[in-house]
Order: structure tokens, then C-alpha cells, then sequence
């Protein structure tokens, strides 16, 4: 479930970072995820990653690429929205 | 989506059914799944199919296996029920 959520999304965020011409020398698109304590033990929190390497990244455009994704784009981020908790964060590292 | 939600629920009907010593020969699951039309395009169906090969198979044993991994022990069919129209069917090959 994490890796169908990840391949999703990551690919929509380079892609669409790639038509807004920035520059990324490095991307990590890793998730999380915590099980409920009741059975059947399912998914209840999930949290995606998104990891940028770059020089003088636009925080502007990485946080566009991800909504846009997340909200227009990627199909696994809508569905497990309905059936859990879903969040993300962005991490830049100056490269 | 498909792939963790069959290998989830394959795993247990088969081991439930091993317990069960139910003889069964061969046995697929697969599912089908039908997208929105609307963006972002989502699963809002999914439908899997249990075929079991085997010789005078107890269809009671196979519906049981089937109920027990969709609602006490799949965790994968739990987060997708929220999300979505989850329905089975169970095919018998007599072989």
C-alpha cells in the first residue's frame, strides 16, 4: 500500500517539477504508516516524505508540485484520504 | 492498490484453508478495479475473484475463509472498504 502511494505521487511531483523547469539533482519519496490497535489491523495514520536535493531550491515550487499531486493528480493519495489520515512534509537539503 | 490487496487476502485465504484441511489443488485470487470519472481518477470499485482447483471442494469452507480474511483479517481490505466499493466472488474449477 506504501509503495503503490509513493509511486503515485513521486512520480506526478518530478514530473511536474520537471515542467516547471526546476532544477532537483535529487529526489527521496519515502512514506510511513501506523496500524490500528483493533483487528483487523489495517492503516490509520500515513505520512509520505518528499526529500529534494538542489542549489536554492524554490520552496514555493516543491510545495506546488506536492499539492498539486496530492490534490489533482494522484488517484492513491485521493482513495486512502477516505479511509485514513494522510499528511506529508517536505525536506530540502542544499546540494 | 490491487497487488497489495490481493497478495493480503490471498495469503490468509489460503492459509485459513490449510488449517481447515481443506484440499484445495491450485488456487488464484485477482482483482479488478474501475476508475472515476472525475479528477483525480480514483478507485470507487474493486471486485475480487477467488478461483479454487480441487475435488469436491465445500463451498461452505471457501465462503467462511473468504468472510474471515475480508472482515477479521486483512488489513488492506478494512482501509479499502472505507475508500471504496469492495465486493468478491468465489469461482470452483472441480479438477
Amino acid at each position: 500500500m506504501l509503495t503503490s502511494l509513493i509511486g503515485c505521487t513521486g512520480m506526478d511531483v518530478i514530473s511536474i517539477l520537471k515542467k516547471m523547469r526546476v532544477d532537483v539533482k535529487d529526489f527521496k519519496v519515502h512514506a510511513e504508516a501506523e496500524l490500528t490497535e483493533e483487528h483487523p489491523k489495517h492503516f490509520h495514520k500515513m505520512h509520505v516524505t518528499y526529500e529534494f536535493w538542489g542549489k536554492d531550491l524554490p520552496m514555493d515550487k516543491l510545495k506546488k508540485a506536492v499539492n498539486i499531486s496530492e490534490e489533482r493528480y494522484c488517484g492513491v493519495s485521493e482513495s486512502y484520504r477516505k479511509a485514513m489520515e494522510l499528511t506529508s512534509e517536505i525536506v530540502v537539503h542544499e546540494a
